[in-house]
């Protein structure tokens, strides 16, 4: 992927498109967007490729399925602004992100809010907003409904479940065995018992099983189990549940083995589901909540060649850039083994003469790695390099304040 | 060291006084610095901690070492100002470094501006100030010396020599090899020439080459390699040397099997090495430049308790810190395994139950483990937990925006 253009029938790399010499993002020439940004590093996000993906998911899932943002992935308020229109709600995981949701006019009734340790001033924050409240432990629920009596509103209440199957082969596993995440199955009974004797409004069940997931079979498992589970619990509940989430887990390909996520597959495992539970639960809609597969490929990292030095015959193009603003992009979050992103040179996308060489960010660390010893066009000072697949947990999940370098642009194009 | 306080003639740990049930920081019980501070998650810093060490450190070196902070490490301006009275020189790794450190008061002719990647605007930035600027490459010395002529200012200069000479053992190696640090060794006599036949002050050599270290004879190694390739140096150089630092990386214990370094062997090693220098080059004065060291372990972090849960057996104390604020002690910043910081629950230290327990954060994300299935004393919702170790590379390498909880406080004590 890292190869130059040589065959002109190649318009796009990862998803953008290529105009003489430069990327194109959101329709710009990208030395023209970095002067219109006004400074690097930045990160750009194309909105057309995002609305592309939300408009080829709905092709591929059946009619009537609640897609939800979930607005930890990439939580910049252009962004959450311009998904508004395009998805049938949010999840936010912090009242810092349902302030950024409210405001971008999403209506609470389709707001869910869930994450473990929610303090009380947040639980407050979220009834008074009028948002639904993923109950993440039976202790959590008698806060909420303390803090609900003293506002006088009527919670509106959701079961984070914490189901009783584990699968193998999503990139993280959120669900299954011992976690701080949801309710044990075992226990939802009488929670749900808890919440019938309380004034609250219930809405239905989450279930998350996991993230990343590449194998549409994983998925299938994994939905399946998680509305047979539903299914089980909806008999102590005290209400039919309106909404029954699923979770996400769909995977975008980071790395040169990855295979993009075969949408039709999963679209006929959901059509089947959404037939199921329309059969048992009539009331019940099946939701879905997806981040990473809205936003992660709509999204460049982009950071400016500051130095060229050649070290002991190997040749380091050092930025402006680095981990402050991409750690992912450096494997230290949350990754085992660093692999490169997807990385190109977009201001000479034309060049034939390749090297290999090593991006590195301007940090005083040996971890400040963005690429590892790569086949580039051979870049001078001045070029723009450009990281694939950075749209989600990319500028939010990076330390900004680290050695004092200042945080990243961010331009929604 | 989790265990509780049994013995009553212990009455510190990890440095820290016990004072009844409360640990002891800055001589305050923690729940009352909890309620000065207003607010968990916060960072406290012990001044006297860092008053100690520092004189610590002078005990055992010998007279006239140029000893450096390095305010990447923490640069919390009062942090950086309670040191700024006790150092001889602050190393700053940006412009922004840079300006903190100018406000804490230190002498421009003790600061030395070093890392990859400097844009032209921090060398103009560096120039204006005065302060020493450690040059990476042949091609940043260029526009140092553009920048200076524009300035009208005779910059002051030092060579960063990325030697030739590798060593195992530190926990993270910066010097030998291919590197984007520093200038090879076998180029800096052309470098040294280039400086000659410019207007610049010729200050001296930076050999960086490791960090965390734990064994005295290898930072002794380090040291004396580094000496002994500066002398080959010096005869090509436009001066003869003011200050020789060669570097820093003294290790702190993480974990429980770390061993504290010994610092009077370092000690011994650097008489020998200073009586070497001072021979060979009256004029140079031995410099170290230490961060972590100085401060990481004066520092803790401090959340509190918001959930208790125990899921299929397993108890999970949910706090309101996390790795947005912490990502060091999660195992999610340059460590390939993820191991427990040394950690207590700091309102409950006089407690004789013990059970096992695991701390996580109020991210929705499994990486955010801050202990791992620890012997604790039973902890309660309010209860507060103390990570150790958490000076340096905690507060300013997490990051603070993701999922929107805001970052930690922070306070000298």
């Amino acid at each position: 992927m890292n190869a130059p253009l040589t065959n002109p029938e190649i318009r796009r790399v990862h998803g953008f498109p290529v105009s003489g010499d430069q990327l194109v993002v959101g329709g710009v020439p990208l030395r023209r967007l970095a002067a219109r940004v006004g400074r690097t590093p930045f990160y750009a996000y194309d909105r057309t490729l995002i609305t592309d993906r939300v408009a080829l998911l709905r092709a591929h899932l059946p009619a009537g399925v609640h897609l939800s943002y979930a607005c930890k992935a990439n939580p910049m308020p252009a962004v959450v602004g311009h998904l508004a229109r395009l998805v049938d709600g949010m999840d936010v995981a912090s009242a810092g992100e349902l302030a950024t949701v409210l405001d971008a006019g999403v209506d609470p009734d389709h707001i869910s809010f869930a994450g473990p340790g929610k303090r009380a001033e947040e639980l407050a924050r979220a009834v008074a907003a009028g948002v639904t409240v993923n109950i993440e432990s039976a202790g959590e629920l008698e806060v909420l409904a303390r803090e609900a009596a003293r506002l006088g509103v009527t919670p509106r209440v959701a079961v984070r479940v914490n189901p009783d199957f584990e699968l193998r082969g999503s990139g993280m596993r959120m669900g299954g065995g011992a976690k701080q995440f949801g309710i044990d199955a075992e226990d939802v009974p009488a929670v749900l018992r808890r919440i019938a004797a309380l004034d609250a409004c219930f809405v239905g069940f989450h279930v998350f099983w996991g993230s990343q997931a590449l194998r549409p079979a994983l998925i299938r498992e994994a939905q399946e189990k998680s509305v047979e589970l539903v299914l089980r619990l909806t008999d102590h509940a005290p209400a039919a549940p309106e909404l029954v989430n699923v979770g996400g887990g769909f995977g975008i390909p980071y790395h040169d083995k990855d295979e993009p996520l075969p949408l039709a597959e999963v679209g006929d495992g959901m059509a089947v589901l959404s037939d199921r539970l329309a059969a048992a639960l009539p009331e019940a809609r099946l939701g879905i909540e997806l981040g990473r597969y809205l936003v992660g490929e709509a999204g460049v990292y982009v950071c400016r060649v500051v130095d060229r030095k050649t070290s002991r015959g190997q040749v380091f193009l050092v930025t402006d850039g680095g981990l402050h603003h991409h750690l992912a992009a450096t494997g230290n979050f949350g990754q085992v083994l660093r692999r490169n992103y997807p990385v190109v040179v977009g201001s000479r996308m034309a060049a034939a003469d390749v090297e290999t060489q090593s991006v590195v960010g301007c940090l005083c660390t040996p971890i400040d790695l963005l690429a590892d010893r790569v086949e580039l066009p051979r870049a001078e000072v001045g070029d723009l390099v450009v990281i694939f697949q950075s749209g989600a947990y990319g500028a939010s999940a990076s330390p900004h304040g680290f050695l004092g370098h200042g945080g990243p642009a961010e331009v929604l194009v």
